[in-house]
């Protein structure tokens, strides 16, 4: 990656992958892999959950904003890293900042669980609010990177973070040898662009299902359409997944997903729930998306292998969806 | 343990932990040992967690209860086991006696989370209900236990049970070696026991702690009296410590515990909302206890391996105490 340049337009490959890896490792856990008989026998298939909500800075966001941090020449590293996120991504950077010593700023929205800004700042980064909306977002982000100078580090549209974020499947893989499908949530497609990335590398035979939530589904939609749809504001318990595709996530998703699964807001509740209950693991509900359309379709993995990515679980204990809601 | 009689008199031996462990190994987990840099920060130990939460049957209950089923011949077998129990036994009894193909009669407080009840139920399990004082659960079952002609498992006072949850502290010592201190929880002195047998016959320097609220602290009363102190019905968050001290676990909690540490009821559930919020795991109040009591008690720990069990994760989801309470 030292050599390749910044740009929507450079396309990871998997030799950036595995410098990613090699980066990254010092500074992450190998999250362990779970499985539940009892969700195996209602699902019906042989389920393996990969539990980045043990990951440091509670989600997989880690493994990719690491890589970008790491990866900067000192000169650019000095002025430090900023980014827009709603939430992990800002938890992980701001993570990666301060383990390189460097500063965070994170424009994040006012409406963000204060657990996120808390921990955010736990880790020394500095918050900018803005309006819960991509616009608003983008607009304040644009005043702060022209204050401080900062490298941008996007959430998901960047080759930096794809390549870190394709280390997860890497080690689903490596751990489980090829499976029938893999599947993970999608919001901009960090996550499923590196699982699309690891796996067309080393696995082209496992199939990639994309989990979204009906109320936010640009990315079936945009699946359906053949290009990206994109909304501005949508809204779902799903916190983390209601940011668009962008060019560099629609070229993976594009090319290989298999199908995008979308699930409602009470299958979302339903299985996040499940999971604390069956599991014993806290997760965000974003990562409840994956075992709720596997619930909901399930012909499509009896008898399989599936890998099911935990993607995170920083979730606002006060507000427990079930509970709440 | 198969030539040792069930009676209150018979104190079982490191020979019967390494039976017991053989006996058992095939329905449960070997639980994962976890760590957290967050809570290692806080505390100033190096603290090791095992996970029994992620056990069969939501808890560590189920080795002593495999033990004492699978321990049992045939001919007694095939009348089925009973026992009283405020959850966890009864789950782990039910669900082991599942295994074995026998009948499980359970009592049970009508106060019991519904979720144990649900369980109990799942696996096969028999329940009568009785009011939520050990007076009325013990003529209960006495009714039960005539009518039915089962073997009775006690949920503590019992050779093949305490035996069985001193495979806990093997499977820990195992992986880490000798530690400073173990800190678990003491309702009835199962576990306590377990671990107070276990480290005695292969671990001799390690401190054990135990750790019960404030709010039933019988435990704390006994070992300063040097005799069993009672109480009928006491009132705590964790609600798997409510029952008293037997012979049978006096033996071991007196001979070879170090200090009861007590907790407050909010200390129990700042530090259970702590585990789920920095650990990401699900446990139930009980279990709370240990780290509630360490981080009250820094001075004992700073610097020092101490292993925490994590008893279990059987909790009512609708009825989260920092929520509810």
């Amino acid at each position: 990656m030292a050599t390749a340049p910044n740009t929507d337009l450079y396309i990871p490959t998997w030799d950036d992958v595995l410098a990613a890896h090699e980066r990254v490792m010092p500074y992450i856990h190998r999250t362990p892999i779970l499985t539940s008989s009892y969700l195996n026998d209602l699902t019906g298939a042989k389920l393996f959950f990969k539990c980045e909500n043990f990951q440091k800075a509670g989600a997989f966001k880690v493994r990719g904003a690491c890589n970008a941090v790491f990866g900067l020449p000192d000169a650019v590293a000095s002025r430090g890293v900023a980014t827009h996120s709603s939430g992990n991504h800002a938890l992980s950077l701001a993570y990666a900042a301060g383990r390189r010593g460097i500063p965070c700023h994170v424009v994040m929205p006012h409406t963000a669980p204060q657990a996120k800004k808390d921990a955010v700042r736990g880790y020394g980064g500095v918050i900018t609010e803005c309006e819960p909306s991509t616009s608003s977002r983008e607009e304040v982000f644009a005043r702060v990177q022209a204050e401080t100078g900062a490298e941008f580090v996007h959430p998901y549209n960047d080759a930096r973070v794809i390549a870190g974020q394709a280390t997860c499947a890497k080690e689903i893989l490596e751990v489980l040898g090829p499976l029938d499908a893999i599947v993970a949530p999608i919001g901009g497609g960090g996550m499923i662009s590196g699982t699309c990335l690891t796996c067309s590398s080393i696995a082209p035979e496992t199939r990639i299902y994309a989990a979204e939530p009906e109320a936010a589904d640009d990315a079936y939609q945009s699946f359906r359409k053949g290009e990206i749809v994109a909304y501005d504001a949508p809204i779902t318990v799903a916190d983390g997944l209601k940011v668009p595709l962008k060019e560099l996530t629609w070229h993976f998703v594009s090319r290989h997903v298999t199908e995008v699964l979308l699930a409602s807001e009470q299958e979302i509740v339903d299985a996040m729930r499940l999971t604390f209950e069956r599991m014993k693991i806290v997760i965000e509900p974003s990562c409840a998306v994956p075992l709720a359309t596997i619930l909901k379709n399930r012909e499509r993995f009896a008898g399989q292998r599936v890998g099911v990515v935990i993607t995170g679980g920083n979730v606002d204990l006060d507000k427990l969806p079930w509970i709440t809601g």
